[in-house]
């Protein structure tokens, strides 16, 4: 086994540390009620970008004053590859020199980009075979043209929230005995997925190869796709889920770059038949990355991302397919991350199989989520002697307020997802 | 008939004239490749509001000097009512002084906001009905949820453009005889709809009434949301869809105002059963508004929009029934707006019976939309005396382009729909 790089944060150097100096995850932070500004996380310290930038340590052309990671992004690979060399260096063992670093355990995490939109897949055939069980029964369970295309439907951008924001539960419109009632969700679920981030514009009319796509991501993070089962199987024919996946989504406060990734490259599922040749790729688009869930601190399940039938960047090439412009911030869930065994799923609807079969958490029998619970996301990739972890991605579920709240007035306060 | 309201502007005072001194809508148009600007449509001319504030004429707090309107939007219901009255009083038969009025004819007219996220819905009952036949038979044709719920699904705001811009007919995934295949789309169709722009943000966990909701609606404009039938046949269960309204969704570039429909509201179509609480609107929620479209010059279809079954308000109250916040700038399409007779239809899919029974154009037979097709959408009010007109909706086809297009580079043009 080589020696792996050390850092001079000596926490980062701590085996099992999330955030190694091989890692160099971006993020966007505050302290205190400062202006939310852009970090990277080492150990258990922040590194203040702005600051390193103003004390000229760092050169991002001034991009890193700015509320979102969007215009560092934009600046192009490059420039990323340029900044990962460069803190490396500036945070490796033997570098000299003070630095801004802060605490994080004192710090606010933000959302890290402005989401432009939101598109989610659907690429574990474990879990598109066993909710299309559920939901329609074992001979249509699983779509003809779903082992020739990764399906997608546009989600809703404007409610996705960082690790650690409080989920309400949702009213909705549900089946009911004897025609459709208004009522609090009662299948409320999670979702285990990651989330990859498009660094690059594509413009309308462009399509895009999967390497072209592979080139247009900057990173990853976890997202867990909240679902209101009960409000989905009411609602999501013909057009898609809507409401039920509205009411939240929450992604991880560190941007984990596609760089930090690279060593873990590796296929994903067996193919049934051959892809079409726009989706064909020249080199495994998956990563081994163990994924898994939390509830209420006891693990749940726990799977691999290279279970997935198609990578993020096949997806990207399928969504420009169409002639289709991307944008810098653009956020594509890879769909729910399930394995073949019930240890292995990524939400509870299979777990439970619809229900009916309860697991124990804590001791207590659970099929769908109560209010209290708290769902926490995990992810690494374990290398020669570090881990490029991704931090928790948690929330906790609130209970369903009834009736409107009408909330304007001049005195809102600007939401978390508003800044910038 | 009561004498109308006339404006020193001769041209809006003609007969038929779509942008009498009644209408004033919002746009954002440029001359001679200058930035692009604020502006009214009077006529045929454009009052420039970014000059009309420079010169004291207007109070916008500065906001027409951005380069979409959201800002000015976003100043609220109040200052939308001042600025009418103001620009009524500007504008009048009976003013005096020099205005910055520029000739619509030399001017590019741009996309009138910055699109926040797009919301495609379903309510027109006819078209659900006959577009369910098609894709589903008889017996499954109108979901079960349908007369309870406004059916709706996120859309791509990225790929919509302003009423003018070439559409690119789409290639994608298609279901061959002996599988998948990638290929133009050949049955490209329209979609005569309406679009509602929001003008007001709401809070995650913020529920709203119709009524809320219609307050926070700032106004309309006409929609095609052009569809790749082949495409969403074979990619749309069970997530909606997807590739196939990605192509592009063009909009016209005048926001007429809620306050200029005001005099033209009406009820929709009569209901099937009682909606729940939640959806129940204590005023009409519709307006008595003339649509239609045309192929290369020929009218194809005329309706009215009171054909729907659910208004935009009633679509925005369940878009944020589970608690989704919405943003100024949200568009929410109204769904195609078809009649029960084929020439009332929106779609070609539904006036040809699914490509089954071709129609006549300019004595040409045609069943989808061939390359270099105009299509141009209609819409207007009559009132005593005055016409509310929405101005054109035009889009024409350009022919497939095969392979992938990569176009990145430093010297790549900033298309329309990044700007700001």
């Amino acid at each position: 086994m080589t020696t792996p790089l050390r850092s001079r944060v000596a926490s980062a150097n701590v085996p099992g540390c999330d955030f190694p100096i091989q890692n160099l995850p971006y993020g966007v932070f505050s302290t205190g009620g400062t202006a939310p500004r852009r970090g990277v996380a080492i150990g258990d310290r922040i590194l203040d970008l702005a600051a390193c930038e103003a004390q000229g340590l760092l050169d991002a052309g001034g991009t890193f004053a700015a509320p979102r990671l969007n215009d560092f992004i934009a600046l192009g690979r490059v420039k990323w590859a340029g900044m990962r060399s460069a803190l490396t260096t500036l945070l490796a063992e033997d570098a000299a020199g003070a630095l801004p670093l802060v605490p994080m355990a004192g710090a606010t995490l933000h959302l890290p980009i402005r989401v432009s939109e939101f598109t989610d897949f659907y690429a574990s055939k474990n879990h598109a075979f066993n909710v299309g069980v559920l939901f329609r029964g074992p001979d249509n369970a699983l779509p003809p043209q779903w082992t020739h295309m990764p399906i997608g439907y546009n989600g809703r951008a404007s409610s996705i929230v960082v690790s650690g924001t409080p989920i309400r539960r949702p009213m909705g419109q549900i089946r009911g005995e004897s025609g459709p009632e208004w009522m609090a969700c009662r299948r409320l679920d999670l979702e285990l997925e990651l989330g990859a981030i498009v660094g690059a514009d594509s413009r309308m009319g462009e399509r895009l190869t999967v390497e072209e796509a592979e080139e247009m991501i900057f990173g990853y993070v976890l997202l867990n796709d909240w679902s209101a089962r009960d409000i989905q199987a009411w609602e999501y024919q013909p057009l898609g889920p809507f409401q039920s996946k509205a009411f939240g989504t929450t992604i991880s406060p560190w941007i984990v770059t596609q760089a930090a990734l690279e060593p873990f490259r590796c296929a994903g599922a067996e193919r049934v038949n051959p892809l079409l040749p726009y989706l064909q790729e020249k080199q495994p688009g998956l990563y081994d990355l163990t994924v898994g869930w939390t509830m209420n601190g006891q693990v749940m399940a726990r799977t691999n991302y290279n279970v997935m039938y198609y990578s993020s960047a096949q997806q990207l090439a399928h969504h420009t397919g169409s002639g289709c412009p991307m944008r810098i911030g653009d956020l594509l869930g890879s769909g729910t991350i399930s394995g073949p065994s019930p240890d292995q799923t990524g939400a509870l609807l299979e777990m439970t199989e619809g229900g009916k079969e309860p697991v124990t958490v804590n001791g207590a029998p659970r099929t769908f989520i109560q209010d209290g619970d708290e769902i926490g996301l995990h992810a690494f990739a374990e290398g020669e002697g570090y881990r490029i972890g991704f931090g928790p991605c948690i929330g906790r579920i609130l209970p369903a307020e009834e009736g409107a709240r009408h909330l304007t007035g001049t005195d809102k306060p600007v939401p978390e997802h508003e800044i910038a």
